[in-house]
């Protein structure tokens, strides 16, 4: 079949806007990782600029009139329909957003996320407080120039999740939050065990040695990923062919650095998996944050914390730390999987981790839609808190500063993470009734298989599908909390 | 003084080219140091498109008309006239070269780069020189299209000294051939001493150590530089608060970090010592690739090879390799400036350094007028090898395969090296002139003040006066090797 001339343009030009935008990763990264702190006024110049040449790629005419010749051939594959689909997408968004607005926005939460730094150090949110209600107005202003049919929360979700609306995920977080309080009460009448040795302390070196021990393990291509050290774990890739994901290593917690390599080598094997002779194009790119999210997840969760993948990489770890010897891998697995309501989210066990997700969804909503003041916002967070945890914040930077997000503007980007808990689930129930034999597999360190099944399941389709598509196509249901729920109940009333 | 408006947008235009090239050159340093082997490909399109965008605007209609606004503004400051000098002359070297014939070039040599590293690591010669033949095909239309008036390497030289013509440097580097081979003579005539210590092995953890311990004493700003590893040392700065510089452990050559590290430093300092306030026009950039070399030069030998450093640093590094214990600082300082001619121009002395260089000076003439075939350049290699050093090299790899600059293309290169050791010691005498007690406070230390001369005297000029200009200025005297010989007869004619 002939490619349309106009499609092979559209693919020229997307091509070159991600290797614009793969050049900006690398920017990001560096900042991250390597570069000098002086060096960060001419960062924020190069950002500035490479991200005014993108918006201004994405917004060029020359973009619009190949998506208008598009729309009129008749006949596209259905590859090519999901490239003009995405595409047209993304111009809409893109050009719908004006320059100065753009970059008003970023100027703004630029400072604020600085100033955040500071009050969540001082626990000081009187000082955060007036620069929230700055980004509030953007963000309403933002949905409003956006558009949505219902809730202005709508139009800030899609920059997330273009499948979900609030709606929906009200709808399945009713569910979810039933089930969780519920499972909470139960095994939290349970005693917990003696976990103390999971807070020893272990060096930066040994915790150093730890993970490059942990990620030869892993299915990665190493020629083509690497790790490094930041504040805050991340992955990013600038290229199915150079993937970088960071870690920290907290000396009282070496399971929180051994949890986050797992979860960043979840988003790297996404970014690997995807077909690389689609870079460029729609077709090459993640789905959605609910589908990167669960696939971190999987990593993290249902392989990582699973039994048998301890079977298989707890012997290793005890050569590592000698004062694991005397504690038997039953006692470690139960002591990994304690549930303890807790103030902070990333800390947060698998149990009570999306409570704090829905407390962040209902709280968003209230103050986007204005129904919440700003001054009254922690109020309102500890009173959550109560409701859905049980426990209150001894202070601000424990409670509503202890998060990044709002002070960027990044209003709707929670629900991904409960929301990718979710698909996780299901795809893995899937997953677990095409390898009946899975925990036999990885309890003797067998882990290709699973990458290559969520590869051919989920990565190589790129964007051909959106969430619900790809959810209903892998497991023959829409999202749900049920094998999510499923999934909690069968562990955590037996193990603990 | 109102500053035209033709400036005011060249000024905007500058600092954006210069911003997209501070991106292009993170995306080198990250290419020697951190990126995965397997992001070579993306690496590659990213640098094409990159470079691609930095020719457009560097050749833009707008940048032509603003220029040509300029040149009817009267009065215009010398500031200014420099600015208008410089962005003309990039301009019209810029638009000279077709965009194809840069592609081609750089495709060309891209391969032959990989071809040359197999080449010198089998000794293979034939295996090379189709490419070189090819590129010195590309070398010599280069130099027509640039153009030239008597020689097409002066076109070649221009790119990296804008104030050398062949002519010229062949007289100056007759003169210094003539005093070098001469000094060599003498020195060579005395008996060497035993210098088996400088060869002790030293593993990487040490090194590495050693590195930073002599990092801190340099008077370098350590919140906008770092120190990485890579496989061959280099210097890149993006901007004055973010220079990046890299070294290299060979494990029976500790000296080699050492002086590694001081020569980068040199070329750091003078990039961290231009005037961040005028970045991304002409006032910002450094000279030349002569006056560079200078900077890095001087800190590696005219200080770093110098006795007063060695008081000065020689008891901490003998702290920290305890077999230079019984080793006093005397023999320690003899043993160091050790001359014998050798093979390889980076590990050469400072005596027979220069030799080198003038050997590929003249067979970069030969082969560029096509009086030398490609098949004889070994024979000629060798010849003059003889001739200079009164040594022939067993193989090719230590002889004409030893340098990358041809397989990159960089004909006209080569000569800068030896300029900026002549630079370097014009520039010296002043200094020592204005300090004449700069042996008592550098044996304590102390080393900010040099620092701040360089910066006072050469680097916060930036490109308001060029090479000749500049070192007529701070020497009173045209470049000459007259300093450099008097520096190396000193030295040499008494410490060996």
């Amino acid at each position: 079949m002939k490619v349309p001339e106009s499609l092979q343009e559209l693919t020229e030009l997307s091509q070159r806007i991600h290797t614009y935008n793969s050049i900006l990763t690398l920017l990001h990264w560096d900042q991250e990782t390597y570069m000098p702190p002086g060096g960060i006024g001419a960062r924020s110049q190069q950002i500035a600029e490479l991200s005014h040449l993108i918006h201004e790629e994405k917004t060029s005419k020359k973009f619009h009139a190949c998506l208008e010749k598009l729309a009129h051939v008749k006949h596209l594959s259905r590859e090519q329909e999901a490239m003009h689909r995405e595409w047209l997408r993304e111009w809409e968004r893109a050009t719908k957003l004006p320059a100065s607005f753009v970059k008003t926005y970023s100027q703004v939460t630029s400072e604020a996320s600085q100033i955040w730094s500071t009050a969540k150090k001082e626990n000081n949110y009187k000082l955060f407080a007036p620069f929230l209600s700055k980004i509030l107005k953007l963000a309403r202003e933002k949905a409003a120039i956006l558009g949505f049919s219902e809730h202005p929360y709508d139009a800030l979700l899609e920059s997330y999740e273009p499948c979900m609306t609030t709606k929906r995920v009200a709808l399945i977080f009713k569910e979810l939050k039933e089930e969780l309080v519920l499972l909470l009460g139960k095994v939290g009448k349970k005693s917990q065990v003696d976990n103390s040795f999971l807070k020893k302390k272990v060096d930066e070196k040994k915790q150093h040695k730890i993970s490059l021990g942990l990620l030869e393990k892993l299915p990665l291509d190493h020629a083509s990923s690497r790790l490094d050290l930041s504040a805050h774990p991340f992955s990013l890739a600038l290229h199915p062919t150079d993937s970088r994901i960071t870690t920290r290593f907290l000396p009282h917690s070496f399971l929180s650095n051994i949890f986050s390599i797992l979860h960043e080598v979840g988003h790297s094997l996404y970014e690997m998996g995807l077909p690389s002779e689609r870079w460029g194009t729609p077709l090459g790119e993640p789905v959605s944050l609910t589908i990167h999210e669960s696939q971190s997840r999987w990593w993290e969760t249902l392989i990582g914390r699973s039994l048998p993948f301890w079977k298989f990489y707890y012997p290793s770890l005890r050569t590592q730390l000698p004062f694991l010897k005397r504690v038997p891998l039953e006692r470690f697995y139960s002591a990994m999987h304690t549930v303890t309501p807790s103030f902070i989210r990333v800390e947060a066990d698998e149990v009570t981790y999306c409570l704090h997700v829905i407390l962040r969804f209902e709280i968003e909503q209230l103050l986007i839609s204005d129904q919440l003041q700003v001054a009254d916002l922690p109020e309102a967070w500890n009173h959550k808190m109560k409701e859905l945890l049980g426990i209150v914040p001894p202070t601000d930077s424990q409670g509503c500063l202890q998060d990044i997000h709002w002070s960027l503007g990044d209003f709707g980007y929670f629900p991904t993470y409960a929301l990718g808990n979710l698909a996780a689930a299901q795809f893995f129930a899937t997953f677990a009734k095409a390898h009946p034999d899975w925990e036999k597999r990885v309890a003797v360190g067998e882990l290709g298989f699973i990458r290559d099944w969520l590869k051919e399941n989920i990565h190589r389709w790129g964007k051909i599908y959106n969430t619900d598509q790809l959810i209903k196509r892998v497991t023959d249901k829409p999202l749900s909390p049920t094998a999510y729920c499923h999934y909690l109940k069968n562990k955590y009333t037996q193990t603990t």
